[in-house]
């Protein structure tokens, strides 16, 4: 019998999948995978509903047209320029195989990446062709750091693009605007791209996060979803807003991945971006988010956790040493995702844990509630 | 400016995309892109407003455990064994980059394809690092005819799969048995893997086409599509059949492009499909689809076009020296296909156009008129 190939063969589940089967299977309450415990808002609901048996067929590959023009007013862009993706997952492919990939004489093109790294964007650059090289960011005292001049050593001849996600998942970081100026000036330096996963441009605690392309325009794609934005993350509705003048090329790449986002869900996606934007909804989350990630927070301090204050995200990491995910799912009955998920070059600093709160306060407080129980149980 | 790879800059628009923008533009009778006129059946409809607010979040990247359920119990094989993906598009792309890449020492595998040739399955190799190579069909007075010596003297040591469509898109070809085990007969003798796309296994005219699957289940995969069955092309939820073992790896393929197929689509077709089967849904189709291939048949013959009965899908092919798709969408205000946009290597028949009867009564006898209008005006 023929083989899968080995870039098939080694692809292997997702920490996020395989932590909410485990809980599943365990009856454990589940602040790993990062997907809310409401519902989304009504008013997306509803048009989901009325667009169900009206926008049913293929919409074009860059998306239904007024979509790309909500979303190009929702983020100050031309609507020509953003092209719709089935969930940011598939936005980051198809720039994956854009933007770099086996160059010339057969090496490979490297793509800078930031670690604790999301896991996806690893297998996405290989699958490319392209080779990942991550530069880790600085855990101390007072949190999570990122260190500019490694990024910088870190750029070579075969460098293409640097992969930033701010707010940033896991940590929670919002990169600065100095920080992004200086990532500008090495991108301009090396003429390089760059990649801004933004899914979480609504969901930050201080002031809004600078947006990359409004510094550097003509080399930065802004990936975004609206399942994040809008508490859907099952609807793969995501987008690219791309520097002028390619979103062509990039369109024919995403038209061979899945063709077109599901019609319905874009056609309410395009209805909801305005109605959220102003009705309050974002601000209502921030608000919501930021009292539940408090919860969390003096609950895992309280357990004798260190817990790294996240600037955004819906997700904090927390170092307890002796607490693993992998048993704690099982002896605890609470599902986080392992720290060593996010490292693939560097060493994970010791009993990392990354925890969502974008669960009920119930289950903040259950969750706790057995950490602490399994605390008590614990040989002195 | 740093600018995007060969791959995507090469990437254009579909010419079913390129034919819809056309018609729109023209205000034509759009019978190219292959999506019908009518909206899906209510109880699809009905079960994905009930899904909308109930199944919001992510699902597994192989799918709601429902549907692959549900696929298992409507395709006779293990619920395992299916994948659900973002439209049958991403199910094929899946299988390339997990069949077929850049073989050793740089040297790219192959995949046999059949020209006419459905446009994606080319850059989608290609994508993966393969080599397409097409074997035509023959056209003769009596049709279309798969020619499996050619298909037999295609194989290389290169060659890892042979790609099918049946019922095939363009011509309507819906391949025997006898031809199906020739074709297996071929894979085994070189242990290639076979990819059947039956996106339109419920649309055919005669007897219910074999399965390739149940001639070989130790080497083929099926690609389905919801959005063909149940009339909703742009709701992106489509399915792999693969064969025991290797739904793992292409599972974990698919969670790098899309990660998950939207899910409260996937819950309605997973409420739907059983539905379908014992409602008589397929039959009704069919025989209405019947009746419009015969009504646009004889029309286009009666402007004498040469005609090629199809004995399944949604789409007939015909020959009419002359006609070309690109000047009626303006001269006659009607969409159809070019022959040549199924046509890579070898010569297109002349004046070979793909007309599809998935429209209303109304608009196939309206582009028939309009049609009979130009020739009229044609100079003698």
């Amino acid at each position: 019998m023929p083989e899968l190939l080995p870039r098939a063969r080694q692809a292997h589940e997702s920490v996020f999948s395989r932590m909410s089967r485990l809980a599943a299977q365990h009856g454990a309450v589940n602040l790993g995978q990062g997907f809310p415990a409401g519902a989304p808002p009504t008013f997306l609901l509803d048009a989901a509903r009325r667009a169900v048996g009206t926008v049913d067929q293929y919409t074009p590959p860059a998306g239904l047209p007024a979509l790309r023009d909500a979303l190009g007013a929702d983020l100050g862009v031309d609507g020509a320029d953003v092209i719709v993706t089935a969930g940011a997952t598939e936005a980051l492919a198809a720039l994956a195989l854009s933007l770099y990939g086996l160059g010339e004489g057969g090496v490979p093109d490297e793509v800078l990446l930031i670690e604790p790294v999301f896991d996806v964007y690893l297998p996405q650059a290989r699958l490319a062709g392209a080779r990942p090289v991550t530069v880790p960011m600085t855990l101390g005292p007072g949190g999570w750091s990122l260190d500019l001049a490694a990024l910088r050593a870190a750029v070579t001849p075969r460098t293409r693009a640097i992969l930033l996600n701010s707010p940033f998942n896991p940590t929670g970081t919002v990169f600065s605007r100095a920080e992004l100026l200086d990532i500008v000036e090495i991108a301009r330096a090396h003429d390089l791209w760059l990649i801004s996963d933004e899914v979480y441009d609504e969901l930050y605690f201080g002031e809004r996060p600078a947006a990359l392309r409004t510094l550097a325009p003509e080399r930065t794609f802004t990936v975004g979803s609206a399942g994040k934005r809008l508490e859907a993350t099952g609807w793969r509705v995501g987008w690219v807003a791309c520097p002028p003048g390619v979103a062509a090329g990039l369109t024919g790449m995403r038209q061979f991945m899945s063709f077109c986002s599901a019609a319905p869900l874009q056609a309410a996606v395009a209805g909801a971006l305005p109605l959220a934007r102003a009705s309050g909804f974002y601000e209502e989350l921030r608000s919501e988010y930021a009292g539940r990630r408090d919860l969390l927070a003096q609950g895992l301090r309280s357990l004798g956790a260190t817990v790294y204050e996240p600037q955004g995200t819906y997700f904090l990491t927390a170092q307890r040493p002796g607490w693993q995910a992998e048993a704690l799912v099982q002896a605890a009955g609470v599902a986080l995702i392992p720290g060593e998920a996010f490292y693939a070059d560097h060493p994970c600093p010791p009993g990392l844990l990354r925890a969502a709160f974008c669960k009920s306060r119930e289950d903040i407080e259950r969750a706790l509630e057995r950490l602490g129980r399994v605390e008590q149980t614990r040989p002195a």
